[in-house]
């Protein structure tokens, strides 16, 4: 049920080509642009103060990554998720390096604060500090166990009403008390920087066409999940797979989809 | 005519190897680096307040692309343009998302009034913004036709005496009351982030070696279409494109340029 | 005896897995990211001032990199590196364009100030303009000869107990009195934006874990030198050149390092 989606919501999202506003971090702003472009969005990268509500405004989803934080971005981005709330548009959360510092933790409390997301995606480790908001794990990197982590983003889901995504060898999709799993990826993967910046960029573009956000969340990690394991059999290295997983996401089918998926 | 003086100016350009100061956006400034390493020209990339007035005068040209504008950086951008007019060094502007909020439509009234670019280049709803201070279209992409994109291409090349160059399936060249067209490229660039504010950076780099500013545009633009083509047929998609493109660039030669040409 | 502790130092590097803390500028920050991630690092990228202090304390290297310097991220660099000296961690000085402003030249004062890095690498005009606190040059490109860069090189070392690396054609390191070449690498490397920038990082890589700072810096220029030629070997362009650089990065071998090397 939920893979059959996934290819409609990919068609839709191609047809439709919505407008994704993303404030993010400068480490990965040009290849979540690539990102959306190839999978039939259309990226907006604004993050000045005085503009950030006129580009939620003319925009279908609003995704918020925390990866180089600072100060006036964090006010540009706590505006920018009032202004979705009120215009009732779709919110992604990225809360890259939860725990890692103090501001952090104060960052990601006052976001959610501002505006409960529709989803938060991390690590492990990052959905577990977002949930505790407790210092540790080692950075950006994931350190903590996926059960602990599920049972963490199944109580992140209660308290905001958003579905949660746990990245990983294995992917939960976790909304309220249920979750679901997605089998899909390669290790190469670890060995890019901002690949999980781009599986958020993502979940903001199907966000943007289907108002299920755990079928969105679903469909997005599916997609690059599959996307990934493709490119990874065709590049030699973390370098060759960045371009290559650009092309299967701009090129891939329904018919890739269903045959590559992996129930368990 | 003018393709001729494009060979000899890519060989110019090439030899003297110009300093190209770019106040550009945080998305694509790898990019555009590379592009203006690829086709013979040496970035700096700066955008302190502090310092930008001195790499503007060790520099050949300037960019402005105000892409992820804030407050600090209009400032730089503002003081960087005084000071390439009064030391007489070309400026190209990149009006990216000219329209979409109000902090764009007053930063780009005061960048062309600090200093009238010698280049505008943009597509064609970012030119009719910029020509029409009028907010619409959607964010970065094109939504207005060509024909009305002219037309005010030449108003605003008349009131700023600005080449003015209208990016699209087919390229303008706009210059006071005359135009050239250029009939290079493929689709599938415009499903990579910055390939806009690329060309825009190649401008700065004919510009900076061809005081003939209609002239370094029309270089500029069919170079970036024929490597453009090129690099279209041999990758498999977006990703690999941007590596290609950049081979090309940086390979491209005299007879390739005479080859690849269509005249309409 | 250098080059075999490079072999088993690439190893430890992987097997450790060291967080390095980059505050590093815009135009590289996705690649040297990626650069740590291949070769086996883990990459820190943060420069709020509110969080840097915590981020240096939780790597084990700190890398500033001056590309697109502006006072909030001098004060970051710092105030990260006053927090590196205090808990003894290494710290890695990357002085892009050092002499092209007035504000480099203070900036670069600052930062030997408040803490003497452990390792500097620049090119010869970089390296030239540090020691002489001097403006000139041509910007970010080198423009001086590396005997001149050697003699001033010297200097350096001895006045801030810094091993200095001074990058080109060949690459230098020097410590106090003393120096060792490297003789790989290729032309191809400098049409790539950032590959100086690279080259810091992984000396930030290896100086995580090796407190010989002079033997991690010639571990890390022996690896960029020839993972560089190996990929220029494979490489069509400056373009697929980068991506093909990562794999060899990722994939390098202890066999690799021994057959490459070229003893001058």
């Amino acid at each position: 049920m939920l893979l059959q989606k996934t290819q409609g919501d990919l068609e839709k999202l191609r047809s439709v080509g919505p407008l994704v506003h993303n404030i993010t971090n400068y480490v990965v702003m040009n290849n979540t642009a690539n990102a959306l472009l190839a999978i039939g969005a259309s990226p907006i990268m604004a993050h000045a103060i005085e503009e950030v509500e006129e580009m939620v405004s003319i925009s279908q989803c609003l995704v918020i990554n925390i990866g180089t934080l600072s100060a006036s971005w964090l006010e540009a981005m706590t505006r920018a998720s009032a202004k979705a709330k009120e215009l009732d548009k779709p919110i992604v959360l990225d809360p890259v390096g939860a725990g890692a510092s103090q501001f952090r933790i104060q960052a990601i409390r006052k976001i959610l604060e501002k505006g409960p997301p529709s989803i938060i995606r991390g690590n492990a480790s990052e959905i577990i500090s977002t949930a505790q908001d407790s210092a540790g794990g080692k950075g950006v990197d994931a350190t903590d166990s996926s059960q602990a982590a599920i049972t963490q983003a199944k109580l992140l889901s209660e308290r905001y009403g958003s579905v949660v995504v746990v990245s990983g060898e294995v992917d939960y999709v976790v909304f309220g008390k249920e979750h679901h799993s997605i089998h899909q990826g390669h290790p190469l993967m670890t060995k890019v920087t901002g690949m999980g910046c781009t599986a958020t960029a993502i979940c903001g573009a199907f966000a943007a066409i289907q108002p299920n956000f755990a079928q969105a969340a679903f469909s997005a990690m599916a997609v690059m999940g599959i996307a990934g394991e493709m490119a990874a059999e065709e590049a030699k290295g973390p370098g060759t797979f960045q371009s290559v997983f650009l092309d299967k996401l701009f090129h891939l089918t329904s018919s890739e989809i269903q045959d590559r998926w992996k129930s368990n």
